[in-house]
């Protein structure tokens, strides 16, 4: 080979930097979910096709990654399909795997294969990657990470309380403040569909609705007539238009508004609960807000939405969503299993946290020290020494070759090593040692002891 | 789908349990890693098929897993592979993604590819899923972890001294004392070859040889002449079967061995140099042992051979491995580019740390205690209590439902969760917790102090 290795595009390399600020956003996630009691459970990269196959519409079908059979696949493969060249026909005969395409089917079969070993209500984790063969583009990738909390087998509107409290702890322990916590429900937008008669018009309603801000009134209006919504329903549904105030004011307007919905009223009292109970017990840093036009996953959620926005001052779509599921399990055979579940958005809150500087400037500690090598005399001295700083798990290392010292000192400059620790025949004599701080320049010489001190803060 | 769904063969599922204890194995390799200078990186799931197909030999291209092309990927199929049904060779024109092998290559593409901005000497760690379609048997599966620490760019052999002190220091973190560190050199290997007067015979000697212990210095003999290697070949390397004594002896006795030949001297200077230095500086827990038997990896390593024993007391091979290759990235156009790195088994030291009992007792820590569910206001009242333990970093979680006060403590119970505390009317009213130790029965009277202290420890 050549010509200049690739990667395979979608993908990417993660440098020691990235690696490390990815590992700190994880690992504050981690530790808060396992906080409000989550456990971790891993499921593996791929699945039977026919576990995935199917739960993502068409066009999710066609986005999930195959992996073709081992050995003489195409002993297996259908011979008409294979005449016929139909692709998407044959890939069930030479191909029985495919790559995971998000975590939750995964955990719904999960749930379903271990039930009888899992302990209800469950509360699990689950931060690991996941492929679509998606077009990339600017921040979407076909391999990227999912980190993910799910609670199943209890209807509890503590849940969402609760999940609600576990994103505002996650984005204040992350610096990330002012972070809106947008909450809808199911129920609401079912609730508003019968008030304008008809869910087919649901989504246009919303969308029109979102574009409040920009175009005033009268322009949502226009559109939504325009989409085939009539004057009457939007008579009905008039107080959207200025759907402003307290959360406690727009769930009284939508109790106003949907009293003769069954289901919308019942999402008015769910939402009632969750943000009463939310507002008591008060966030750190998050603001929560209902957002009627909120609508993700409509086919999917049959209670509370969630979505994250950014802070304000970031230009950045949501960095993570989740809601309630009232039949996860179903697919895989097991009814009347309810879940609850938000979702961080990894590579976007990387992009956030970059953006706004709030990556600690420690996050890529590199070594503390190098000791440079001015022989093997030297290195045998230096590395005892690095072998006692070890037991006291301070980073440490021994430049590995005699070359010139100025190539050694380069060295540590680039990798943005703190100190250099200096072992010369009499530093070996005096038993000691030259600490070099190469921010300064300064230069002590200390015993073991002192190079400890100076090298623990 | 009716049936309970499952996972490929050779995949598996892990719960929260061993979720926890995998973390606790890696986290200890990884601090380790980073105290001795490495740095992490990660590399895609899937590589270009180009850059893993012909590096493993065709028995490793037969085991990587081949991703198929998305949408009409019969369109841009070879027309003459199809027509002959040759499944291998009709791969690549259906296929050009393939999921890592290992992390070695990858970690070389990723050393040729980004070489303007890595500063050499580069120590990398990286610790991934990597994927087999291997016949799955025990303890060998189609997914598992390699966690690899590699340094390239230098030739230093304090880069193997240290290596060895890793080794030592991470399995005496685990608690996993009296692991063997093998430690041989491809050289020495090379040296006996030429002593024994033909390389074709080097395997069948070395396997012949480790078989010393079991049927004695006769029986080897006799199969290594069935092997076809001559009485006078064995002559020359009769001290091989007598090979006892300290590393220093074993050394000496091969450095009069190989004297005719140049290339096993230098392997005799290279043990020599990491042997005595590693002695010098001492180990830990592990003992380091001289195995002229051990030739893991012929054609890739060019020097130091290492492989990891488990303690005798436990029945499982070889637990970690690696050695020095004097050119990694040439299949890539980097030339002269030496690297040395060593792995950990993480699977198999998973098994040998639950035989030996080794893993801590609060590996797999669920929540500190569960608050009993009276009801929305004491679950209201509950959760503020909960709010500021979590502040705290104490582990706590609210029973979701207001269900059987019995059914709420046997999920305590089955969770493991070693309290409960239980706030009624009566605790409202006098703004106290009961607490109530679920090991001894216990229970006491706090206040939300008291409830840290107790509950932090």
């Amino acid at each position: 080979m050549a010509s200049k290795p690739s990667i395979p595009k979608g993908t990417r390399d993660f440098s020691p930097t990235e690696v490390a600020k990815r590992q700190y956003i994880i690992q504050i996630i981690k530790t808060n979910f396992e906080k409000f009691g989550f456990q971790p459970i891993e499921t593996p990269s791929f699945e039977n096709s026919e576990t995935l196959m199917g739960k993502y519409g068409e066009e999710g079908d066609r986005l999930i990654f195959k992996i073709l059979n081992s050995g003489d696949y195409l002993s297996k493969a259908n011979e008409a399909h294979l005449e016929a060249k139909d692709s998407t026909k044959l890939t069930s005969s030479i191909s029985e795997k495919a790559l995971r395409y998000d975590l939750t089917v995964p955990f719904a079969r999960y749930v379903v294969q271990h039930q009888n070993e899992i302990e209800f209500p469950f509360k699990r984790y689950q931060i690991q990657p996941v492929w679509r063969a998606d077009r990339p583009q600017k921040g979407r990738f076909r391999e990227f990470f999912q980190c993910d909390a799910d609670v199943v087998g209890s209807k509890s509107l503590w849940q969402e309380v609760e999940l609600v409290q576990l994103y505002d702890t996650v984005f204040t322990s992350l610096g990330l403040n002012g972070v809106t916590i947008k909450i809808n429900n199911r129920k609401i937008l079912s609730g508003i569909a019968e008030v304008i008669g008809a869910s087919d018009k649901l989504i246009d309603f919303t969308v029109a609705l979102d574009k409040l801000d920009k175009i005033g009134e009268d322009g949502v209006k226009k559109e939504m007539m325009e989409k085939g919504i009539s004057e009457e329903a939007l008579v009905k549904v008039q107080p959207l238009f200025s759907f402003t105030g307290t959360i406690s004011d727009k769930i009284n307007q939508l109790s106003d508004l949907l009293s003769s919905s069954e289901e919308g009223m019942k999402g008015v009292e769910e939402l009632r609960f969750i943000c009463d109970n939310v507002s008591n017990l008060g966030l750190s840093t998050a603001i929560l807000d209902l957002d009627v036009t909120l609508a993700r996953g409509l086919n999917y959620y049959t209670g509370a939405i969630f979505e994250i926005g950014a802070p304000k001052t970031v230009a950045m779509g949501s960095i993570g969503g989740g809601g309630r599921y009232d039949d996860l399990t179903g697919i895989f055979g097991l009814k009347n299993m309810s879940g609850v579940g938000i979702s961080f958005g990894l590579d976007r809150i990387y992009l956030v946290l970059e953006e706004l500087q709030l990556f600690p400037e420690t996050v890529a500690a590199t070594s503390k020290a190098l000791f440079i090598n001015y022989g093997d005399k030297e290195a045998f001295y230096a590395l005892k020494a690095i072998q006692e700083l070890r037991k006291e798990n301070i980073k440490v290392e021994l430049y590995p070759e005699n070359v010139k010292v100025g190539k050694q000192f380069q060295h540590a400059d680039k990798r943005a090593i703190p100190f250099a620790v200096i072992v010369g025949e009499q530093e070996i004599e005096s038993n000691s040692y030259s600490l070099k701080n190469l921010l300064t320049g300064e230069q002590v010489s200390v015993d073991l002891e002192g190079l400890k001190k100076a090298l623990l803060d």
